[in-house]
């Protein structure tokens, strides 16, 4: 069994001061999850280079792909570069490559500040940024990012057939209007039988009546279908129907 | 100088696969800034205890104080109160306290289930919980919260008088329609001059024009207000007005 890991870097005060919320962790966990790659941490740091730092080298080296989001732009506080750079030991260059993409986004002119886009660690590769041509990189299993949501977007979108995904993951979702409590202690036992397989359990309230959505997870297909089967088992036992819903309806 | 600091633990593999947006981070960083409280890291594990116990002990002694949010239901998955018993390796006990709190919520039919939210570790403190009874705790510097956001909110707001604040953080904005790259190497020296002032710059497009946020912020209120003048002034050399308006409408 291929079980293929990720953590995510934010990177920016603005994250942590609550300014500005994060838009890019949910996003990068789906797309990473539909190759089968399971986000299992995430951190914010400030732009502070050894935070940066300190957290690009303890995650890429637990995890097998890091991705970072924020703090490539141009102005004073803008030191993701720089620090990722230094978790590898490596010197920061002007990329000849980087170079070429914005002379041609800005027309033969970007100017010396927007060159500094340019400017990231050696023999890393680029990552294409199609919405505003400063590009991300990537140095081994470590992916720079934008924190601009769209950029972000587009440049995970644009490095997936880069990575290598997991063994299937599978997903089902059972709703009902139950309580959590009413089925927790049987379905507690059910997620002791089954180990393999994760079953998130997650109550809502909608339309005047309490509900809860069990979310089962795994690699083991037919482990995870008895898992599946016996908690609608154990739901119909208290008298309650199981809904067939989208799971994007799910709160 | 009095710098207090805190970080947030995110605790719930929702949050971590995108299922749910995370909505607690910004709000407990806003009410804690109020009394000169600085979010300096966030961190976001999945509900496995090795997790939860190794980011709750790095936090606790790094930062004056540390927030934990999910995790404290009555499910399989709610691990949280037991992992942070682990961590100040202390015994978990059924709280009478908290026993009673959920007695008086459920008119006295709390039943087995829903008691299990009163298990928490030994001589704990509690967080009351005025939306739906089941209490969060403190330890130490570690403040135990629900996941859910309105009972979150309310949990952190009902112990904010029981931290210890800094001195005070004054904090200004100053926003114009002129790009990030016109003004980032004056800026930056502005900055390098100003060290003890935080300066945050943030470019956003609105009604058609490229524009910046600045965010000064620091304790040292006559370096600050002496920094944003020097920014304003920069800015004016532009030839561009800067820009009178409310932070909350700064993307």
């Amino acid at each position: 069994m291929k079980n293929v890991t990720a953590a995510i870097l934010i990177i920016g005060n603005e994250i942590l001061s609550g300014r500005t919320q994060d838009a890019n962790l949910a996003y990068i966990s789906q797309q990473l999850l539909k190759i089968n790659i399971r986000v299992m941490e995430a951190r914010i740091v400030p732009d502070i280079e050894t935070e940066i730092v300190g957290a690009v080298n303890y995650l890429r080296k637990k995890y097998d792909y890091l991705f970072t989001t924020g703090g490539i732009g141009t102005t004073h506080d803008d030191i993701t570069a720089a620090s990722v750079a230094k978790a590898f030991g490596r010197n920061v260059i002007r990329d000849p490559r980087a170079v070429a993409i914005l002379n041609k986004h800005y027309d033969g002119q970007p100017g010396e500040i927007r060159l500094r886009m340019a400017d990231m660690p050696e023999k890393a590769d680029l990552i294409i940024n199609p919405v505003s041509g400063a590009p991300g990189f990537q140095i081994e299993n470590v992916f720079v990012l934008a924190g601009v949501p769209s950029i972000a977007r587009a440049m995970i979108d644009g490095v997936l057939d880069r990575l290598q995904g997991g063994d299937e993951i599978y997903t089902e979702t059972i709703s009902a209007y139950v309580t959590e409590n009413s089925i927790a202690d049987e379905m507690a036992k059910i997620a002791t039988f089954y180990s393999q397989i994760d079953i998130g359990s997650y109550p809502y309230f909608r339309q005047g009546k309490f509900g809860t959505a069990l979310v089962l997870k795994g690699t083991d297909k037919s482990a995870l279908d008895k898992a599946a089967q016996e908690l609608r088992t154990l739901i119909r036992s208290q008298g309650v129907d199981v809904l067939v819903e989208d799971e994007s309806i799910i709160c």
